[in-house]
């Protein structure tokens, strides 16, 4: 196995959240270095080199770097994960194939989708009812598609527990605190999320980096925010 | 070689386009069946065993099934490249890395926010200013980014033309006509759009599947219904 060099560029972020597991789970060393979304620092010129579209999170492995969350899951294990402890190998069919599927499902639909439902149920400047439903609606639909995979099999690529779990889980824990969501109505998701929860790596991941402010604090605020949107008025709507 | 047997299923999107460019630039045997967006064929249940997110592209190779159009430019190259024509070996750094990165920066942002662009900008049942604003922003940002780094080199992941670049142009190549961006903003963007234009296998996987309506047609709907879009009063808004 190479040896790893890694340092994680990160902030507590769904998408920085899949890195730490990922590394906790391969118990690789690593470096972290906090990136302050709240200053605007994933902008600054010396970031850029490591991730161009200034965003989080970013690896260097030696002098590579690596940036988009799902190309670091799949560079990690594809370097790291020989075990195939949370990863299938090409060989493996059709593990490895459902495992890129709902790897990028995630990537192109699930996060996008549910980032955009965070963005206008509690973020936006202004308050836009068909942004609301269009981006809660469609995180919807994904969620229900989520649920009919779960209920085929016990995680997303097959039996094993892999990278396009990660991804989605990620995204899934945050969303009744942000947009409201009751993982009750879809119940194998709901017993996924709970199983993932449980595994140490996860717990540990949760700590990195060590948080800026508690998730318990963070939650009161989104909640707060959520609920000024809600009530805004029409009248003043675009 | 393992022995491709494959079926793409796909309409005339450009999503589709990236996966007719991958099977022609490796000159692969390939079966198509046409997936009709306009009826919701990929919404019907046969299609649902392939995807079962219900979107297009997906293909089956024999018994196995790949969807999410990054997922398939991976398997397909990394299965049947090993002449490395349009890819780079994960061994073969930092094209690889570069790769991979480029390629969830297609799927993750420049895809989705673009695609929220179209919709907002010609396709939305009501007209938000804020949803156009947001999107077009963030795409013209991200065109930015595709800038910069196509000023460094010639292909988005080095010196080799990849499916990191038939991902990005597969979606650059509408912009002109459904968000009206000019790409002589952006020099080396146009460039490069104006080289891979030219590749023989690109203006052969143009014409798959066998459109159903030409693109000259689809153009004039298209500006029709943005134009439409663009002049509707903000009273009615939402």
């Amino acid at each position: 196995m190479a040896t790893p060099d890694i340092t994680l560029y990160t902030w507590p972020t769904p998408n920085g959240l899949k890195i730490s597991i990922v590394l906790e789970e391969l118990g690789l060393p690593y470096k972290v270095r906090p990136v302050n979304l709240e200053s605007r620092e994933q902008k600054e010129r010396w970031f850029l080199k490591f991730n161009p579209n200034g965003r989080l999170p970013a690896i260097t492995d030696g002098n590579t770097r690596v940036f988009e969350s799902g190309a670091i899951m799949l560079y990690l294990t594809g370097r790291y994960d020989t075990a195939r402890k949370i990863s299938y190998a090409p060989e493996d069919l059709p593990g490895y194939t459902e495992q890129l599927s709902w790897l990028m499902w995630q990537m192109g639909g699930l996060g996008p989708m549910q980032g955009q439902a965070h963005h206008f149920q509690g973020f936006a400047p202004v308050r836009s009812d068909w942004g609301i439903q269009r981006y809660t609606d469609e995180a919807k639909r994904l969620y229900s598609v989520l649920e009919a995979r779960l209920q085929e099999v016990p995680y997303l690529a097959g039996e094993k527990f892999s990278i396009a779990d990660i991804a989605c889980y990620c995204w899934v824990r945050v969303s009744p605190n942000i947009i409201a969501f009751n993982l009750g109505d879809w119940p194998a998701v709901q017993r996924w999320h709970d199983r993932i929860m449980e595994r140490e790596a996860v717990k540990t991941a949760l700590r990195v980096p060590e948080a800026p402010i508690t998730e318990a604090q963070f939650t009161i605020i989104v909640a707060q925010k959520r609920k000024e949107m809600m009530e805004r008025n029409n009248a003043d709507l675009h």
